[in-house]
């Protein structure tokens, strides 16, 4: 196994189109949805990361500001930010496009991490992750922070650890 | 409009089978397409507290520790915990169930929020909820941190006016 | 195997919306789309008093009299009426509702039957239902009749020996 | 309008091939999607006979006796058997082929009803149906007492008055 | 296994209604359904042909003149037109119908060949097709043609070995 | 409207999970379902080159050599070749990968042809297409060859007229 891979490695991008079935009275894609297509988009990167089997750990909030139309093209962008061990933290970006009126727009970004496993569904190591642009090591910095974050709501860390996570709320020890 | 409403006037109960496309490598159930089913049962119980069309505003976190296997019996139930103006909190309890087995679990909680609005998709008032046993209470009043948090974590308000939210890291203020 | 379980163990709730694609050119829910609902939601109900794989071995005649709206909610809700050895008649109940609109209507009764097996698909022996509520003691009660008429439409079982049935033609032998 | 058409105006068939989704942990397909794709082959048949909007108005009792496998391609066929004023009743006859084993078996036979309805959904007249081969005027003379049936079922018609239905009783009148 | 089969021996009627999910912003069925559609109306007669799993090997090119609307039926019907030991063509017709109009035109015709393959996926002869009618004369006659064309664009035959295919173009050898 | 747009402005990346609905009895993509997305991905090139609802106007023959597995990642990318007036031909490559087994393959290379259409369904001129690589060059010459090809197979243009087209057969006119 390669002991370390690039971030630039797993990145994945899928295109759909909003289906009648995938909308609701407003004729807007539904969340739910969204949701389907970004689990999936950010299962493959952490394959491409892993080259193994991987199963979703957690979704992190997610913000639906935008609405996203009947017939948009949507685009989602995966890749993975930061390895832990077995697991993999994935960022992924949403772009809706109306195409005949020229409208493209960022409409969500979200945070996903999936863990390798072996076909016993055990957890297994993956390559650790080197990240080179500004972008990429902006995500692997903040990555520990989500990581505690996650952490602290899932009541598997105490709050006063968190350590990285304090920091998002300007707090200094006494 | 009814101005108040009962908690428990908007539960919803869905009950679905995990078929082989629902399912990974490992045949577990995807966690997109539970969150497609969590959307759309909670959308349900906003609907059914709002008589309103709604969207999905945001999902929080979700963590997934219990694999669904395929051909297990899943069941979602809903409830709206708390109004604030035109926006609804529900949460979501998710139980697997292998019948012949005889096991069942309750394998994920999650909290999504809506809005009502019109048919021009402006927002629009609803009810107050009032809930009435001590586990409605308790989501009740853990609605207001859990929405402080979504705030500070959209960046649409700074960490030290997050008054409710900080208890959950034990903070004193200074 | 317990010998003997209650009506109400097995009782099952299913939640769905009406898509476009399950819809005609009325924009009212086909009715096969509900059938393959009714199918799914009455099975978990058999699987849930057998705690064995089971199969659909009929469904009584459905009459479609109320039209079900595209963006209609419709809640389906199956329990077991009574079982026969390796087989179980379940009951179904289906209620649309127009949320916006606030109106509610039990659209639809029906019966289905199902037979418990074991994996290698060979009949396999239930445990007898019990009924408590008067509701159930109908239901259970009606069960005799209902399976005389199936194996008289069936050709399985000869008119004249259709004692239970032939009280719904008020007919006195002569 | 034609005054009048006849029943091989209306035959269609559909073929289909049983996908994964569509079976149950036996690998058997799932009676709720048979009644699906009955649905919709019976709807075309009755659309050709009318040539209108129909929707369903009931599906008779269907009997599950043969199994249908993964792989196994289904044959629907369906004709109108007779027409009362705006509605009209629609036979199904399903074969199920394993063809690679040479294996050909007619599963199921069904009947359902439709209504041929204008755009606003109010019932509108259609032509009579003149049946010509043997099968055809068999399906269409006992159409009559099936009616009935359907009739005393729904409680629309008095036992007492089905005086066609009564044959299938071997009942001489007092 | 049988040496030889008739042309109708193969013969395959599938009948789909175009929903909303399968259409465009025009209200038109997408043209990778219709294929969809086609390869599996086409492969069953392939596997009737050979009662052999089969597999796609190819779709010659299809031209899309005519839209077909939401709500119209549309007709598949199939036939293998010639067997080349183990791969076989079929000729598919498409018919669409706007029952209510009264409209019915045949939109698309199309040539796709399938493999007749083994458990493990290797090539297995087939019986020869015998054609009978006039039409799958002349269908059986240009099959040699059609599959020198296949050949040729995919650079598996060289032009000028293309003995049948120069007849398309007119030429006279120098 | 812009006279005139890059090649490189309308690719199009499509990644789709292999999900057992989609295979055939040796768990292989099904050639129909490919067929699906390939037109999906190359409608929205078509789009993204025009700004315009397109509707597909044709496929060019395909030939299915290498299989694609259950699990499989599929990633199609596609590009407007070259405009004409108002059609647009869109070339789409699809790579199939086995992520743990490391394997990746181009399996498959195909020509669509797209008609840019107003609100009515009428042709409308589009941009000029600017190929700029060596490779989009390449695409752009032969796309008149293919033009050809397809009016010649369509019977819309004399083989005698087809001057690019004898090239393929290495024709010298006498």
């Amino acid at each position: 196994m390669a002991k370390q891979k690039f971030a630039k490695e797993s990145v994945t991008i899928m295109t759909e189109m909003v289906f009648p079935n995938d909308t609701n009275a407003l004729n807007n894609l539904m969340g739910g949805r969204l949701m389907h297509w970004m689990d999936i988009v950010a299962a493959i990167a952490a394959q491409k990361h892993s080259n193994r089997i991987v199963v979703t750990a957690s979704a992190d909030s997610i913000s639906f500001k935008q609405p996203i139309n009947l017939g948009n093209v949507v685009t989602l962008r995966s890749q993975v930010t930061r390895a832990f061990n077995s697991s993999m933290e994935v960022f992924i970006e949403v772009t809706a496009e109306d195409i005949p009126a020229r409208k493209k727009l960022i409409t969500h970004r979200a945070y996903f991490t999936f863990v390798a496993v072996d076909q016993n569904g055990r957890p297994i190591e993956v390559p650790e992750l080197v990240p080179e642009t500004e972008e990429e090591i902006e995500h692997f910095d903040g990555a520990l922070r989500r990581r505690q974050l996650r952490l602290v709501l899932a009541k598997r860390m105490k709050p006063e650890d968190a350590v990285e996570l304090k920091s998002i709320f300007n707090i200094t020890e006494k």
